[in-house]
């Protein structure tokens, strides 16, 4: 283990992102197989070294328990900063998942025969250099790692500076577990550490082809802002539930309850419920006093006040439609139909996971149709809205953005494709002089 | 028609976005039929009102001639202004041909049942709005027009300042054949003129879902940097063919010959030619005769010279492999063998179009997935690079970004996808609590 070394060697931002750009041509031509093997050596070598994992956390758990205790870092930031063996198990569980996926490589996309003799083959393909900053949790360097090899890129990892020491041996027994395959370059995975190194990387939009910000939605702001390098990832997770007139009264209790209270912090978790004026008197006094038990703040539009029954709720405010709480929060507006919630949601949505509750396919449609984001669900609580649920595998993350991929992203989003032609000497001068012409035979791939 | 009228209304520019914007999510859910008739409506009314078109054209031309006299216009550009009957006939033909090529929309990507009556669909969708900037040729309007409509976007076109009249015209005739569709809305495309227009377009990154530059490699590099918007489009074109060692002769002076001099303007045109040393003695003479003999400027490396049997070769320097000549230049390399080649390529190739020469599969198999291109080619000229030849029917464009589309797009670029989810009420702490667990079972669609 040479821990220090690789800092040291890793110091010039350029140099070494150069290094993994090399690594991820050589990386690009490697068998299924081969990145199989490679990712069951790395998935042992942490099991193998768990004591030094261990031995590195507890320095990065020790020099941030003062700032726990100073109340600059919270508890939960903490907990998620520590390991343990059984994590460690964990993490090389996932890595040993990920080498069971489909391969995301050299898929046929489309085959199309141009003329005899001159066959198109579209084919996936690795992205090349993708860059992934994220914060304290040091099971995220095994898991991108993993998906990286796996898609045949190379990747540049800057974790939280609270998580140095931890992260500086995981990419160290991870580089050392590819040593015996002569063709898995070490380079495929570096390490950085400060926040100029970001800033250099996010320069480098020659070299690098992705960066994923797995962080604060001021921090997936910035990177846009600061970089022409594409970006994966999401801003702001406004998500609605929309109760129409018709729904089943259960499904839309269970449904927007589940939204909101699951696990209010995520970014597919409800912020607004909207309510169809002719359901609104009967179903918002049971849905206020669910949420109240649970502790749930209720705002509301003044419609509904006068349905909530007496229970307490504070008046919303327009800047409540534009907030991602990510709390134990809710904003009620109770509007006069489907296409009111749709506005209102192509306002002051994210784009994100939005949901309506209705008994009636053509509302569910029309619903699915009108509102612009990566996913549209009916009688279906937005929290759905996951790689793992989705059943993508591994998720590399969820994209607000509409290019390349939305929604919950897996595999798929670290690869693109390249058109391979198969000729015999065909020139163009030919085809535009009227001696050949084109056949455009789609073959099935 | 209301050219003036028209001019006025769309001053405002984020006002005029945001009407596209709402335009956008109408025609979201227009139906194919729809969609075609209102194409097939607006081919008919180019044709009807031609005369219109070419008085709008005549004083465009006759206020572009003192420009050229001047030599400020290429004759080239005004003659790629300049339009007659026969080229208004073929711009409705090229809507017409659009009309009938496959929806690109509602195109089912996946379905999975996640559980029973939990069922997810991935379906293509328009992204949105689409902003398309492009130079003089007035046949640009309709054709982007058609592929906007086809793929249910809204566009904001933005045309060369000397084409300013026949732009105007043009979209007049092709909002006004839309009014007939109640709901086809006009703002589904809208008309900017000024360079002020473009650089606030390129702020509304919240409103406009992707920009097309069609224009020069600074212009597209321009928007990269002044903008938030993803960007379809190509920065350079420095496309190479390497010839093996053990290449069929005829076929290598074919295919270079056609890459370099069947059109050399063009973005898939040869800049650099590679050569294996075992063969350069024997293919390089035939090879600078044929380029000498087509006016080919034919620049070497110092072993090119040796080869040239005493033609005519301006010695290369390291500037020459990274220029896109467009231009009846060629600089050629001597290599030690397919992997100097691929170097060479990754080094100083814009990851473009690549062509390698050989009767080899494996040679060709290695060179196809070492090179970084988003076309690799083996045994056929670069020119093939392209939305016609590859069959694709209309192109958007020709990406050498590697995210969303690569290499020649075809509408498919043009649209994204959203996950459809159906259920019955299913809550997420269902499955977290373990009382229901997820099938994934993958539906053919």
């Amino acid at each position: 283990m040479s821990v220090l070394q690789n800092q040291i060697e890793i110091s010039d931002v350029q140099r070494t992102v150069r290094r993994a750009r090399r690594a991820a041509h050589i990386l690009a031509a490697l068998s299924e197989d081969r990145r199989n093997e490679a990712l069951l050596a790395a998935a042992d070598a942490l099991e193998a070294h768990s004591a030094e994992i261990l031995a590195a956390n507890e320095k990065d758990c020790a020099a941030a328990s003062p700032a726990v205790e100073r109340g600059e870092m919270s508890r939960a930031m903490f907990s998620r900063l520590r390991t343990t063996e059984h994590g460690i198990a964990e993490m090389a569980e996932r890595v040993r998942d990920v080498a069971r996926l489909a391969d995301p490589l050299h898929r046929r996309l489309a085959v199309t025969e141009l003329d005899a003799g001159l066959v198109l083959y579209k084919e996936t393909c690795p992205l090349g250099v993708v860059g992934v900053v994220f914060e304290s949790r040091p099971d995220v360097v095994p898991q991108i790692a993993s998906l990286a090899l796996k898609s045949g890129n190379a990747v540049c990892l800057k974790g939280g500076a609270e998580a140095t020491e931890t992260n500086a041996v995981l990419v160290s027994i991870w580089r050392d577990a590819l040593a015996p395959f002569p063709d898995v370059p070490p380079d495929s995975v570096v390490l950085f550490h400060t926040r100029e190194d970001v800033a250099q990387i996010l320069t480098l939009h020659d070299e690098i082809d992705l960066i994923v910000p797995r962080g604060s939605n001021e921090f997936v702001r910035y990177v846009t802002e600061h970089s022409r390098i594409p970006v994966l990832g999401h801003g702001e997770g406004i998500c609605h539930v929309y109760v129409h007139q018709d729904a089943d009264l259960r499904k839309a209790l269970d449904v927007a309850f589940d939204s909101k209270v699951q696990y209010p912090a995520a970014c597919n978790a409800l912020e607004t419920l909207l309510v169809h004026q002719d359901i609104a008197p009967v179903f918002l006094p049971q849905m206020i006093a669910q949420f109240r038990a649970a502790g749930v703040e209720v705002r509301g539009c003044p419609r509904t006040l006068e349905f909530a029954g007496g229970q307490e709720i504070v008046p919303a405010t327009e800047e409540d439609w534009k907030k991602e709480y990510s709390d134990l929060i809710i904003s009620i507006k109770v509007v006069d139909g489907v296409n009111e919630a749709i506005e209102h949601i192509n306002r002051y949505g994210s784009r994100h996971t939005e949901t309506i509750v209705t008994e009636s396919h053509d509302v569910a449609a029309r619903f699915m149709e009108f509102v612009d984001a990566a996913g549209v669900f009916q009688n279906a609580s937005t929290r759905f809205s996951d790689g793992f649920r989705y059943g993508l595998g591994a998720e590399v993350g969820i994209s607000t953005g509409k290019l390349h991929a939305r929604g919950p992203v897996g595999l798929e989003g670290l690869t693109t494709y390249k058109y391979k032609l198969f000729g015999e000497g065909q020139t163009v001068a030919s085809y535009s002089k009227g001696q050949r012409t084109f056949k455009h035979r789609s073959i099935p791939s």
